[in-house]
């Protein structure tokens, strides 16, 4: 892609539209652009980080067999009434159709919808397990939005639910998913600050597990164990802070960012929705379900609140990356244009995603812009680069654009941060 | 994919739920489920084939170098006061917030977010043109939702927004898309059945554009000419009806579907948002802005009206089947399987996506299942083929599956229905 065609510019200050760091690097840098207070348009180079969000997050779920479908965020009000949620949930965005007087609401989870809907396809012990989820965006009517894409009023969310026979198998599948939850994080480098911690259970559970990176910017209070990567959410305020695992109480208190929560719900919708199915003894039972969330935009914000450096550098994981490299041509003289140009065509042939600062612009203001952008590998041409033999990626001479391919082309070996 | 694993499963009867046959069937065949009226889930099936007309679009607007972000569907009321939309649209769903107090609506169209938005970045002539688009979840409050996917309250549209300099600019883009559009339908198999269609043109236009499918059960009318692939809508009532191309007068009346406009806006929406580029001269002008739509949830509705064959089959076109070929083992004996299990993985191995159809059932429950999934290649493996000497695809016995990889894995030439 060349930079002179893309829809967005950097702009300059935003201080006056955010207070969140998340919020103005990503809009400063054009990766998104705010419609209103907590509510944000992803723009081109946003899409492209959010997809590849996504598609880490898809070969996770497949790795757990879960298949993926998509739930409707208009909602009727009678399922939030069967579960008691319509009364209970004071930020659903709740209104009334004006030709048909049906109240609803804009889902900000699904159970509700997920739950009766099984009900069409489990009712023998035959069709269970089932694993299925959805990349969706989802609404929350917040009373302040204050963090940026860490606290939207419109989300997208990965949630995913599982039906079981019993809950030796709920337990089961929860520990497979507690694993793939770890790659995700794993293979976006958050793996050092991310802590497995221990949170409220609701009515059926002791625990559920949140996965939360460590942030000062963080809404959420921890405490984390100096022994074991595990924490305890202060929610839990009926026990005394002990680590789970070691029994420590010397623990730290920390601020963190929710990124993802694994909970068990075992009967709770299944009974709400006469979710049932028939044993291998003709008994019928209720069904036991699981929700596993991660919050795609939350994660997309708490990636820029952990690598970003001050206010005017993000830097993305490999993975995420908008694109590979960044070519910087730093010359408006024709010749060294050329080949920047070759240089351009021919790393896009080996499949390299490359952002081509081709712009008619000085070399600091490029710089300035790609230490915004936050792309992880850089490649500079300029006449100092050709004078010493070459093109420069990440501060090394080359000679050969063979050699740049072969580096960029290596397989990503994950560094932790 | 093993049909044993499937979340969906097929069902009997549906007409108590849904009166359209697209509605009916996709439901039958566990594509999707209905939430309320209007409102559906795409289940795993419908997604895999929605995903695949999303990748064809995609491909279609990259080669008319369309850049895609994402809009959110919350927008603030100001927007549509601006350009009197608020009050203009009765089928907006508008709420106000319970904690701010602010009112909002469900964007059924993004003219009011792109225009301000663009105003960030376009400045002067050297920015333009710019070509953005968006796949993306709309909203509108339909009085009657009977038309099952053809038109629901929730549906998936591809929305392209362009910004130019001059309306001759704008007009050769325009003729870029309609190319655009073509290659769209074509790939679908939708070539024969479609027809442009000259539309009211708004305030500034005299015409705009619709991509018209026939089908009986169309909500729109338009008249058709017997010498050229084009049409008129019956909401242009202020001409004696005529081919544009031709002048013919003796037209037929006939029932379609709209799956695509394409509309000149002029600077309708950049003077109401002070949307202006300073030119050459150091003048200062409105934008030009054109606005290019495609029904994605109405297009898949549309191909199953059209391809399905009555009330029990449907028939996917290659391009966007949710697998490439449906395997059923006829048998319950096990040497049968091991050969059905082995040519399942050899063909995965190849790439080929499979629907195994592994399950417990009867040969006339597995046709008749395959005849409503519409997966365009069968492959049978029964005691009868082996028999014959092999695997039967599509009525033929191929004694080698070599063959059969071959066949399957043929450059698909789109043949028109």
């Amino acid at each position: 892609m060349r930079q002179s065609q893309l829809f967005s510019k950097t702009r300059k200050d935003v201080s006056a539209e955010e207070q969140a760091n998340n919020a103005r690097l990503l809009l400063r840098a054009g990766f998104v652009d705010r419609t209103m207070a907590g509510v944000y348009t992803i723009l081109p180079l946003g899409l492209r980080v959010r997809n590849k969000l996504e598609a880490v997050i898809r070969e996770e779920m497949a790795s757990i067999e879960a298949e993926e479908l998509e739930m409707p965020a208009l909602t009727p009000k009678h399922v939030w009434e069967t579960t008691g949620r319509w009364e209970e949930m004071d930020d659903l965005y709740r209104f009334t159709s004006f030709y048909t007087q049906m109240e609803l609401a804009l889902g900000p989870t699904h159970e509700e919808i997920i739950t009766p809907l099984a009900k069409q396809y489990i009712t023998s012990y035959r069709d269970l397990p089932r694993y299925v989820y959805q990349i969706q965006d989802k609404y929350r009517d917040e009373k302040r939005a204050k963090s940026g894409l860490l606290r939207g009023r419109e989300f997208s969310m990965k949630d995913l639910y599982s039906f079981h026979t019993s809950e030796e198998d709920l337990d089961r599948y929860y520990e497979r998913v507690k694993e793939a939850y770890y790659r995700v994080y794993k293979r976006l480098n958050l793996e050092s600050v991310t802590y497995l911690t221990y949170a409220p259970g609701g009515t059926f559970s002791k625990f559920s597990h949140e996965f939360q990176i460590i942030n000062e910017v963080g809404e959420d209070t921890i405490y984390t164990c100096p022994h074991h990567q595990v924490a305890i959410n202060a929610e839990i305020i009926d026990i005394q802070p002990s680590c789970p695992q070691c029994g420590e109480t010397n623990l730290t208190e920390q601020n963190a960012i929710e990124v993802g929560n694994i909970f068990k719900l075992k009967t709770k919708f299944s009974k709400d929705f006469n979710l049932t199915f028939t044993d291998e003894n003709g008994n019928t039972n209720p069904v036991m379900m699981g929700c596993f969330g991660i919050g795609v935009t939350r994660l997309l914000a708490a990636i820029v609140e952990t690598f970003s450096d001050g206010e005017d550098s993000m830097y993305w994981p490999q993975e995420i990356a908008p694109f590979h490299v960044h070519l910087l041509h730093l010359s408006n003289d024709e010749s060294s244009q050329e080949q920047a140009e070759s240089v351009y065509s021919q790393l896009q042939n080996h499949g390299i995603e490359i952002l081509f600062d081709n712009r008619k612009e000085s070399p600091g203001k490029k710089f300035t812009d790609a230490d915004l952008l936050g792309i992880p590998n850089r490649l500079i041409i300029s006449p100092k680069s050709l004078e010493n033999g070459g093109f420069e990626l990440n501060g090394e001479i080359h000679t050969d654009i063979n050699e740049i391919v072969t580096t960029l082309t290596k397989p990503v070996v994950s560094s932790s941060f």
